[in-house]
């Protein structure tokens, strides 16, 4: 791919459109990654590539399920890992949660890379100052945060074969999952075990979007940072959630801007 | 990537995603096609996966406009060859132009893929019956059907580099060219040369789509088979196009469906 100018006015999605090529060509996603990357960019297009209203109250919203959680964890699959994979670990960090690597269409060569991937940013992000606001032994909150997912000690109940492999600690523990690029029958099943499901998924009409406790509107980077902001000020607390007017905005938005 | 179900009622679709996915594992497609790919499903799924009328309408003017030309020819890229090659070469035997391969991340090696996988495709072809409606010998008609491309001798005048590279026989000559999926810069510059330029795209808001002569928002592999039809039947004639109006209706159409 060619050179993107510094002031191109679509950098960052040209960006993370290079990220996702250069880990595909790395054998760090599945096939149809960098058509789902493709399908995002189209709603995020859509949504003027910014994070709307509603979605920072989804944001927010998921930041207090989370730190109120007695078991949260994030489940991460290739292409979350990719665009999200440092802020997610800060966020792990602040909240004392586990991270799974799961990934629909499973190998174990691409949980390893992907596990080695995570644990060297989980090193590097580990000498960086304290994020804003907060107060603690960084290293050591960097440190602890554990990466799951080579085990396949545990299983979702209710779904068949590999997509039915999680870790015992992570998934198959958690009361509270945030699961960034979730697939549609897998949200369902997590939800019919009862347990706290917030997703981040662009497309408001998906499945997964419509299945989910919360659904974040929004690019799985631009809310990992928003979300680590919000774990960390720990202001807000969990509301009687309403995820259709959530979901009715996102689709308000792309409507209008179709008009123009 | 999985079996698709037989009454999977996204079936057409996923199809489509798969035979993407397997052209690029040929080296067939550039990096980033799969991504160009799953920015059309997300467009797609929002159009309703069908042709609207006034797509339909579109079809019909470059129909007429095709068969109007004194130099018609069908320029095509990896994702268009991968899902219409097979209709857009009936289309040409029916048009009696030439296809001319041109990729905008060009390489010899991709270009002479394409070529081979189209003359094997021709091959086939010129052993099918009639398409209906359409008299003469379709084995000569076929086999008549240059495939362009593999000779750089063109170049299309105020683009630099290897996006300026053509057939002097296709693009170059052209008066009326037939370019699903065209790069917006490219799309403009031969606007600006006076060539009638009939564009396929499913985002109404691209630039490619805002700056055609006639811009088809719909899905480039129902385009063909509709466009066969319409370059048979021969019925209607250029109108004064107002291009204006089918984005508009598109935009209508994505703005409705995100409605509901």
């Amino acid at each position: 791919m060619v050179e993107i100018p510094e002031r191109h006015p679509r950098r960052t999605s040209l960006l993370s459109r290079k990220k996702i090529v250069d880990a595909t060509k790395k054998g760090l996603l599945a096939d149809s990654a960098m058509i789902a990357h493709g399908r995002g960019e189209a709603f995020d297009y859509l949504l003027g590539e910014k994070t709307s209203s509603s979605a920072k109250i989804a944001i927010k919203e998921s930041a207090a399920r989370l730190r109120a959680a007695k078991h949260p964890v994030i489940s991460v699959n290739g292409n979350t890992v990719v665009l999200a994979g440092k802020s997610l670990i800060r966020v792990a960090a602040v909240l004392n949660c586990p991270i799974e690597v799961n990934i629909y269409y499973r190998t174990e060569e691409r949980i390893n890379k992907l596990h080695r991937l995570l644990e060297k940013e989980k090193e590097n992000i580990s000498k960086e100052e304290n994020p804003e606001g907060w107060i603690g032994d960084w290293k050591s909150a960097v440190k602890s945060v554990e990466i799951l997912g080579k085990d396949d000690d545990g299983r979702i109940k209710g779904l068949e074969g590999p997509r039915a492999i999680c870790s015992a600690e992570g998934i198959e523990l958690a009361d509270v999952i945030l699961v960034p690029l979730e697939d549609g029958d897998r949200c369902e099943v997590l939800i019919s075990l009862g347990k706290d499901v917030l997703v981040v998924d662009l497309n408001p009409l998906s499945r997964t979007a419509k299945m989910a406790t919360v659904t974040i509107v929004d690019e799985v980077s631009r809310v990992s940072d928003i979300l680590l902001k919000y774990v960390i000020e720990n202001s807000s607390e969990i509301t009687d959630w309403d995820n259709e007017l959530i979901l009715k905005d996102a689709l308000r938005i792309i409507s209008d801007n179709s008009k123009n």
